[in-house]
């Protein structure tokens, strides 16, 4: 396996270049404070799941032993067994506390009508259930997972608030909320003298670029709020897995990623798969994968503080982070040409008067 | 008792109408957040007193699995037995905390001077007491059981959200306040960035409508104040109990309740028991109780979150459960015709300018 | 007409009655530092409309020379033309502007839809055209005349804060609210740091009490909001003028008064007319007449800053302002008795704990 | 044309009908206490340009009779021509200035690098140059024209604020700001004591829904900022004239509207022609014209406080004013069969938790 040698070749080996590597792997958080690796593991879908805790703990320890310190899950990840997993696998590695960042994220944490949404007593005791399934004492971020249109804005920030203030977080942020409710978020922290949202956490990739290109920069620039994104290969569409149809194995032929299937047959689906077929030439001529491409350039933007990644093995988990390796080809060039092979591009505002 | 098989059946049975209920079923209070089951369950006059523990049990355990997940209580009942009661049955169940909704009032905890009345020294001592006999870390709602008008609003909101800070509840509400008191307490939580009441606690039933029906819909309105209601069947009235007189064994022929028996004989307690009988035949027609039809009356009531029943038995909490059958009966035309017999529905703002 | 002589007598001859007179007469109006006439003088339903200009003249006269300092008025009465004629007596008779208190009400400007209501469009376009009309650089206090419920609170306060700075009035108050909004309009005056009302008006006989007598004490005591009333004689109803029926020529007759006529023949109206008889009874005791007695009756009652009397000529208005002179027999024995024969005490907030 | 005279008769002739009409004709401006009515008339291309003064006069007249009271312009229209010949014509009517509505709007208010933007120098300047053409002493509402990225925001607002304080304008409102810069602004408000927008002015027709239909009703129901729209007819689209092709005389040939006639000529304008014609249909079986239908169509939404109307003659005005009959036409089942037949009906956010 060339790319892993190589990979941590480029680590361990070469001082000067892993001191440029560095400072290109951590960035703030947004404009906090809080450094965190510019790639992150996920656990969606895979920790408690669809891999096995042994497994689960191999991804960690080759993410947290090439620099990863983020790590981000949720309460409704396989109903708790994500963070359960995750738990095990942080206290039996005995990393010190401080030397990584956990997040995860609240909102379906069971079946009763008051163990979901964002009121009060749900992001409470939703989060008490998820740091006793961790077993830790704080996560560094805990999310929202979703907007609640049932709950008042203020509430939720005074909730986010609470938990900050009583050390069961070290951070609050929003996940899938529109540009609009994360301003209000703001707006309610300011005027209530609350503690506001510092991260928003959403989709993004080649076919999905509007809101971190062009709405969530605003915000940064307006408010601090950074991006941590996820799905940077579409679930997988853009390695090219789905070119030749949805095969068996594949998370598109799993239950309940009907959509997923659909989305790939459909008529945009194809359209988009022909881009994929341009998009792997490219990275053959970058000479490293379409999934490092893909990768990295989500990092290009400048508004993405850390992409979350999504694997099932090692070998995926090392091609990921690979990616690095070719952010320094994210040249404007480089950017430009596929752009145009995408060709959807969002406008920016336009900062001109005339 | 074909009504109380009917309704277990129903929502236990058919999967597909116990969907619609509880779709029904649950509301969020005032605009908070927090999701209380339409019918809550009270204690008061009969936990830690007029019924046996096991009966207290049973009555929560069905409440419980019929999805009401909302139980009242008060440091004054039973002069703290009713506390005592319900946080032994909730230990014993072992009902996870995050699925039901306790909320306790605080005013009268002792005979000491500084232990009645709404200083921050008896909200604070108070709450803890009642946290002590309920086991618990927290109640959900921490209502004001009256208001004190020798205890400056400030001090008040202040300790309210002094144990909401402490994790002693998560909201705070009022009980048996005026609007003008509660907006007063809104302008203090505004003025000092204090956490404003979520929720008024109410009497609430045919002849006991202006305040549930024209004020609290107001400050609903315009400060998200919800109203939990009491006495759906203004102690028995309703059920024609007292039509031929006030019986023995009957709670108006109980010591200290001369007031409900002077009430019933009076001449306006006449007129309403002729109403009541005529009501009776109008439940007749929509084949339910009077019961029923007087809590579902209640519940078409848009500004009312949650209605609390207080019931001494089995047969008449699954009789009362059973009034939400007949919610969607409670047509504009049923409503009208209640509001003609009863006559005695009060006038809104009008809100024309001419 | 031996009243008129024996009150200017007290007034100008006996200096140290005068001085206890003049002690008596003026209030501060409610907790501000205005000091106003405890009885004012109204021009609603009179001035421009059921008396001449030469009579409205001789009453200001008459009443300023008496100490009187306060004269009331509305946009809307006799659709402005009552501003007129106030506005050009006050400028023929040359009296310092700093020594009267002229108070006028907004919310009928005109049949267009933006000249009623309380947006700030019509506050302040309806302040101008009353300043136009009174021929003022000002008016001591603006009222809104009643609540405009489309109108949000924050608009309101803005726009009578905006022509308090203006300097097109000194204070601002309500006319017609209720405790509620009144409670509302000062919370949004302290969240914003607007101005809040300083004055009520409201309707205060025998036989309305419960809002002067319960509900604006409450507010005077919490923010200071003090009572000027209106309509101490029922329209007429206390005088007796209608105890044999509704005469051709009085108000009662007039058209637009069905309403009152009505109030007069109805059981309850007759109910009220055997309790005026005794009233009078009690004044003939007193040797002063019904009217003295009404008005003494409403001076009595702390909450009330000052009351507006509503006069169409110089001997009702001598005979009202001799109200004073009894105003020393209200002791709490003739209150009480007042009080039983009425049998419409209301009852004020218990202030016990038990 | 009997439509014309149908309606005139109606407005004119019919009290009862007329009253009706009236309580219909205006709506609050969001949640503000602006009362406007439901069409205005705008002065976009017309005034001051394709048409002549005379004509304008002639437009206002029959509007304002016709019960308008709104009437909006900008201080780029036509170079500021079209300030200037409606404040002639304002001024030659004589109509009283409480009973109608001016905004205005500034952005592009000369050539000067200091003549543009949301400066605050630029908008009290601008707005002194609105008044000065318009020759009023305020206008009731000044709008921003859009958003201007390189002024802050805490900037704008505050100098709406001062504008507004200095009596220069009554409200302020936004207009093609994104949903997201109109909570930042309501945020700056709120944290700053700052006087927070009333309105935005957005696109609103058959084929620009989004965001009049799902954005800013969220806007409404937090903040209270109401939409007043603008292009019924989308320029002209809409009434058929380009079904055709684009004649010589209309808007679509002229001079800087060459983005309109690549929009009628391109694959998505053909498609929204085919879908014209089958609205011509449904207007005709409602026994009115496209634009009436069309304009209806606007009003029915509820977010919507006033649909501003372009016209340049006085049978059109007319025609559009007819709109209002057939707005009682606008049921549940016509709107569901228009959305069928666009296709474009926009999603609101899920209210569900599941």
């Amino acid at each position: 396996m060339p790319t892993r040698v190589c990979f941590v070749f480029l680590c361990l080996a070469l001082s000067l270049t892993a001191c440029v590597f560095i400072l290109l792997f951590h960035r703030n958080l947004g404009k906090s404070g809080l450094r965190v690796s510019c790639l992150g593991l996920g656990t969606w879908v895979t920790f408690g799941s669809q891999i096995s805790d042994e497994m689960a703990e191999n991804l960690m320890t080759i993410a947290y032993e090439n620099g990863v310190n983020l790590f981000d899950t949720a309460e409704v990840y396989a109903s708790g067994r994500a963070e359960i997993t995750l738990g095990n696998i942080i206290k039996k590695k005995g990393w010190r506390r401080s030397s990584f960042v956990i997040t995860t994220k609240i909102y379906w944490g069971g079946q009763a009508e008051t163990e979901r949404g964002l009121s009060r007593k749900h992001i409470i005791e939703g989060l008490r259930g998820s740091l006793s399934r961790l077993q830790l004492d704080y996560v560094d971020i805990v999310f929202a997972n979703r907007n609640d249109v049932n709950s008042p804005m203020e509430e939720i920030v005074r909730a986010m608030t609470f938990v900050i203030n009583q050390g069961m977080a070290m951070y609050w942020g929003t996940s899938r909320w529109s540009a609009m409710e994360i301003m209000e978020a703001y707006s309610v922290a300011r005027q209530f003298n609350l503690i506001p949202p510092v991260c928003e956490q959403a989709e993004y990739h080649y076919f999905q670029r509007d809101k971190v290109e062009v709405q969530l920069p605003e915000l940064y620039h307006k408010i601090g709020v950074g991006a941590m994104t996820w799905s940077p290969l579409a679930c997988g569409l853009i390695t090219g897995k789905y070119s030749d149809g949805v095969p068996e194995c594949s998370r598109a032929a799993m239950k309940g990623y009907q959509w997923l299937k659909e989305r790939v047959n459909s008529e945009e689906g194809r359209r988009q798969l022909a881009k994929i077929k341009e998009l792997h030439l490219l990275a053959d001529r970058l000479a490293c994968t379409a999934a490092q491409l893909a990768i990295a350039w989500c990092l290009r933007s400048e508004g993405v503080s850390s992409v979350l990644l999504g694997v099932s093995n090692t070998d995926q988990l090392l091609e990921n982070l690979g990616a690095l390796r070719i952010l320094s080809q994210m040249t404007p060039q480089t950017v430009a040409e596929i752009d145009a092979l995408l060709g959807n591009k969002p406008h920016s505002k336009k900062e001109s008067r005339a």
